[in-house]
Order: C-alpha cells, then sequence, then structure tokens
C-alpha cells in the first residue's frame, strides 16, 4: 500500500486539552488524539507533526500538521474518517495530499496568530472561554505605538518565558495589528517565528500599556534588558488563538 | 431589615446543567445555584422564582427571576456579589428592586426564544455548545410558509411532550420568524407561554418541513391532531436560548 504524506488545516477549541504536544504518558493532547485516530486509520502508530506547539488552552484556526499515513483511502475519505472520530472540539477542515518531503514545522515560515481581550466588565457567557475578560478600558492608540517598537527584528529574550537556554532568541515580528471593535479589543500578530509564551507575553505587555502603566517608547528599554522580568504578565491562554501558518 | 423584591436579568450557558429547575436533591441546576448565592448574601435560605423553566441544556439571554431577600445592600452591590461568586457561565445581567407584588413567572406576558440550526457539514468547533449542526440545506422558504400555519392561537397538544394531562395546551404564538446568515438558519419563536419542549419539536417540525419530508400545508393536520406523533422530531436543546420574557 502506498504511503501518502497528508496535510491536514484543523481548528480547535484547547480548553480541556494539555495543549498540542504530546507530553510523557498524558494522551490529553490534540497531536494524541489526532494521532490516536490516524492509528485506527492505518493500523499502525501515526505519528503527527504539527506547525505550532500550542500550549495548554490555546486555541487554533488553522493549524498545520502532517502524517504519513499507509491507506488507499482519498483524501475526501481520510477527512470523513477523521472527523467522525476525533472528539467535537476539534475538527480537520481540509486533508491534502503532499509532497513526500513537505514538514509542517519545519517548512513554515510564519505563523499568524490572535489574541482577543474583552473590555466589559462582565464576562461573557458564551465567549468565556476564547477571550480574556479584562474588564478595563485600554488605550488601544498607545498599544498601537507600542506594537511599532516591537515590530521587527530584535532579540524577543524578554517575551520567553525561560526555556531557550543556548538557543538564538531573535525573531522577526512583521506585524502587530491593534483592533477594536465593540468592547473587544484584537491583537493579530505575524512573525516568522515565536518563542515560548511569547504571544502572550507580547499581549500582556501590550495590555499593560493600553491600562497607561507602561509608556509605548518603553518597549525598547524592554528589548534592551533580555530578560523576563522587563516584560508584562503573561496574558491567558484562553484568549489565544493560532491563526494560520504560513508557507 | 427591610425586605427587598429583586428582580435578575440572567444570562446562561445551560451545557452542563440540569435544566433551570431545582428538582429533587440534585443541586446542579441553574435556579439551585442562583440559590446558594442568595442564600449566602442574606444568610437564610433564599427561594428563586424563574419565568421560564428552561430545560437541561438550554441557554438563556434574558431569563428573568426573583427573590425576596431581607438585605442592607444596594441593587449594585447585589449585583456585584452575585456575579462574583455564580459560576462563569451563569451571569446577571441586572438587578433592579420592583414592587413585592412583582412575581417573575406570574406575570409574565409572553417569551422570545430563538432556536438555532447549522446547515454546514462540519460542525463549528467553537459554537458546538450554541447551536444544532444539521449539515444539511434547508429550504427556509418552505420553513416561512409552514410557519404561518403555526401561527396563531391553536391548541398545541401535537407539539407537547405529554407532561400536560388535565390542563389546557391552548397556546398563542405570536410570530415564527425564520431567518438565514450564511450557514446558520434562526427561529424566533414568540407566545404567550409554551408546553414542555414545545419550542424544540416547533423547530423539528419546521426542519423535517425545510428537508422536504413535510409541506408546509400538512403543518395544519399536524395541529388538528391533537398527538405528540403527528409532529416531528424534538430538536436538540443545545441550539435553543430563552432569549426574553416579556411583561
Amino acid at each position: 500500500m502506498e504511503r501518502k504524506n497528508i496535510r491536514f488545516l484543523l481548528q480547535y477549541d484547547g480548553s480541556r486539552y494539555d495543549g498540542w504536544q504530546k507530553q510523557g504518558n498524558t494522551e490529553n493532547t490534540i497531536q494524541g488524539r489526532l494521532e490516536q485516530v490516524l492509528s485506527r486509520l492505518t493500523g499502525e502508530q501515526a505519528e503527527v507533526f504539527g506547525a505550532g506547539r500550542t500550549d495548554a488552552g490555546v486555541h487554533a484556526l488553522g493549524q498545520v500538521a502532517n502524517a504519513h499515513l499507509a491507506t488507499d483511502m482519498t483524501e475526501r475519505e481520510i477527512l470523513d474518517y477523521v472527523n467522525r472520530y476525533l472528539p467535537e472540539d476539534i475538527l480537520a477542515l481540509k486533508a491534502d495530499r503532499v509532497s513526500e518531503r513537505f514538514h509542517s514545522r519545519l517548512n513554515a515560515v510564519g505563523k499568524v496568530y490572535l489574541y482577543r481581550i474583552d473590555m466589559a466588565e462582565k464576562s461573557q457567557v458564551f465567549q468565556r472561554r476564547y477571550i480574556y475578560t479584562l474588564g478595563q478600558t485600554l488605550d488601544t492608540e498607545a498599544m498601537s505605538q507600542a506594537a511599532v517598537y516591537l515590530t521587527g527584528t530584535h532579540d524577543f529574550r524578554s517575551f520567553c518565558a525561560g526555556r531557550q537556554v543556548r538557543k538564538s532568541t531573535v525573531r522577526t515580528v512583521e506585524e502587530i495589528a491593534v483592533s477594536c471593535e465593540g468592547t473587544v479589543v484584537e491583537l493579530r500578530v505575524r512573525g516568522d517565528g515565536f518563542l515560548y509564551n511569547m504571544v502572550r507575553i507580547l499581549a500582556g505587555t501590550l495590555i499593560e500599556v493600553g491600562l497607561g502603566k507602561r509608556t509605548p517608547e518603553s518597549m525598547t528599554q524592554i528589548l534592551e534588558a533580555e530578560e523576563r522580568e522587563a516584560a508584562g504578565f503573561t496574558a491567558p491562554a484562553r484568549g489565544l488563538f493560532l491563526a494560520e501558518v504560513l508557507y
């Protein structure tokens, strides 16, 4: 039987999972669930490669993952099979056959994340898992100004939760767009790669700017400090979405 | 201390509850949770009267409930207290002092329910608890035509899940509006009162019309039959919202 490299486009509600990546013997990860279903499909242990290792509680609108599968099924049949057996908080939007050499993570040239903040005093009942309820008004103009300082190629060590020991912490952030609709502020962050917790620390720092606790100009000092303590808090996982993987 | 009659406007995600009404010794109801919080507030057993007894899994955008509370707190303080102690899937939007004689259920002159159906083949990950994923295309024109036959004052016994034994099953449905946005069909049902499961059976029957399994004209025979078997299936709880209580 032919072995096909299948690329999946995935959406998930990360609320009840320990993140994307399998860790030790916990199966309660998105990767773990997908591997279970694909192993069932082929009858052999499947290995799934994901583009972004989203943390516990983080969601995805457009995660990309691939797996080499020995199956006679068409892409359409694989897609239907996967959606029949995946839990209802994980959905495969597409399943496409790609070149044998395609690797979701290694071939990715960038990613887009969204971070959603609600300024409303009361939490939204039906959106509560998908937004960070701040309950305070943000100065989005100041946040946009601060975003300019953070855009570009920098050493983002201050925005990294300290797992990166010897590896480079230089990344390029192409865009941080701040938009507002009603009481909801949305940050859209596009970059070539992100350090551990980087988007959540960027979001937390920009929230502190929006609250007037930091100035837009102080972003420069944070970058120069090259230590986690210089930056703002880590915004909660529930507001974060991996929106798109760029190739 | 003065005893005040406080009227609450409530929103909730009914997914994990056994409905509004306390039943025997289960505390896992919206009413039960609210009574717990209000009993804690006053130091005595609180009794809460709700306008609509929503079923297990049914949501509310605008449920109304009242309770007589012996407290010196202002309405604002009561609202803040309640929201501090309620779980995050129940939210009080308002707390207003009303006349001693006000009763949420007995004074209600009507209610508005929404029923949401998704025609998309794939379920929506982030909306999955708040919509019924049908995965088939509906003829909303035929559904609107059928809705005309169901509007007005009728004996709705065929649309009742059989708890009403000797009581009248005559109700007035003032409006059933069928609207469509993208793949989502929304039914808006306004009436003076509703029988057990009535909105969900109306929704199920209209869905069967939309699928071409029943004609709009056949609604007349269903009403005339005066038995549950004549009507369509009971649409799932997750698509149903108590939107508004009218006084």
